[in-house]
C-alpha cells in the first residue's frame, strides 16, 4: 500500500539553526530515497559545483524568464543574485510518486506555502536561544549590536513557527535525522493519503467472491 | 522541550487482525514508556491474571455503577459480561504527562473519539482481505457463511477507517511496532503542542537581556 503521489517535505528555520548540516546528513544516507530540489541562481558556479546537482546555474536573463513565467515556486535576490525554486522537476516528482525534499530560509517557505499548501513543514529551532547566540557569535567577531539584531531577527524568524506543521529542535544532528524521518513515514500512513487505495482493495476482493 | 499533556494513543482495527500481538510487542519492550489503560470486566479472573494489570475485575454492581457515574469512556456487553475503560486512570496519567495507549475494538473507539477527540487514532489494517480471510479460516473450523458473514463483518470495520487518523498495515509486527511509535513520536513535535513553550522561552530570553 503505496501513496500514488509523493509528499513535499519543507525543511525550515532560522539563519544558524543548521538547516544545511541535517539535510546534508538526510541525503548522505537517504534511506527513504527523497529527491532533492534543486534551486537555480545567477550566481558563478563555485569550484567543484556542478550545474542541475548543487544548483541549475543560470543567466540574469533566463531567470527573469522564469519568474515572467511564473516557472518558480519562490525566488529572492542575495548581494545582486537570484536564488529560486523550479516548480517544474517537483511536479513531476511528486506526480510519479517521489517524494521532494526542500530546504530553504523561512520567508522562502511561507511563499512555498501559499503555492502548496498539502506540503509538509517542519521548523528546524534552536535547542534554545542562548545556543543560537553562541553559534551566531562563533562565526566571526560581529559586535554586540549586530548580535542583538541577529538574535531580534531570530525571533521575529522563530515567530513564523505557528504556520509550520512540526518542530524539530536541532539539538543533535543525528537525533534531528531520526525525527524528521519519522515525521515523513508518519505522514505517508495518514488515512487520508492511503483510504482511496484500501476501498479499491476491499472492492476487488468482493468482487472476486460473487 | 516535551509536551506537558500526555497523549492518548487508541489502537484499533477489525477482530482478527493482530491488534493485541501488536500492542503486546510495543509492550514488551516500551521503550517511549506509555501507559497501558488498563480495562474494567465483570468476567471471572482467569488462572495468571492480576487484578488492576490484566483488567480490574469488579462485580456487576460496581460496574453498573461506574456506568451511572459516567466514569467510563467506553463500555459494552459481551456474551454476559461487560467491558469498559475508566476515564479516571487515563486522565491522571495524562496530567502527569505519559503517554496513555488503548488498545480496543472498532465501535469502543468511535465512542472515545467522541468523548477525546483529540487523541491519536491509529487503524490496523490487514495487509489485505484474502489474508484476513485465511486468518479468519485457521481459527477453526467455520462454515463458508460464517466465514462470509465475517468478512462483511471486516468490510463494516474497515470502512470506519475513514475515522482515524492513521492506519498501519499489519504484515508484520515489529514493521507495524515501529510504524506505531513513529506516529506518536512524531504527533510530539506537532507545532501546536510545542509552540507555547516555545514561545515562554524566547520571552525568558529577552527578559534576561534587558
Amino acid at each position: 500500500m503505496s501513496d500514488t503521489r509523493g509528499l513535499l517535505i519543507v525543511l525550515s528555520g532560522p539563519s544558524g539553526v543548521g538547516k544545511g548540516t541535517v539535510r546534508a546528513a538526510i541525503f548522505k544516507n537517504n534511506i527513504y530515497n527523497y529527491v532533492y530540489s534543486v534551486s537555480a541562481t545567477t550566481r558563478q558556479m563555485r569550484p567543484g559545483e556542478v550545474d542541475g546537482v548543487d544548483y541549475y546555474f543560470t543567466s540574469r536573463e533566463e531567470f527573469e524568464e522564469l519568474i515572467e513565467e511564473d516557472a518558480l515556486l519562490e525566488h529572492a535576490e542575495y548581494v545582486g543574485n537570484y536564488y529560486g525554486t523550479p516548480i517544474r522537476a517537483i511536479e513531476d516528482n511528486l506526480s510519479k510518486g517521489h517524494d521532494v525534499f526542500l530546504e530553504i530560509e523561512v520567508q522562502g517557505a511561507m511563499k512555498v506555502r501559499e503555492r502548496m499548501p498539502d506540503g509538509i513543514f517542519i521548523f528546524l529551532a534552536p535547542p534554545n536561544l542562548n545556543e543560537l547566540e553562541s553559534r551566531i557569535t562563533g562565526r566571526g567577531t560581529d559586535n554586540q549590536e549586530i548580535i542583538y539584531e541577529r538574535m531580534q531577527k531570530a525571533r521575529e524568524e522563530i515567530d513564523m513557527m505557528k504556520h509550520y506543521d512540526y518542530v524539530v529542535v536541532n539539538d543533535e544532528v543525528d537525533c534531528a535525522v531520526n525525527k524528521v524521518n519519522g515525521i515523513i513515514q508518519s505522514e505517508h500512513l495518514k488515512v487520508s493519503r492511503v483510504v482511496d487505495q484500501i476501498k479499491l482493495q476491499i472492492h476487488n476482493y468482493f468482487q472476486k467472491g460473487e
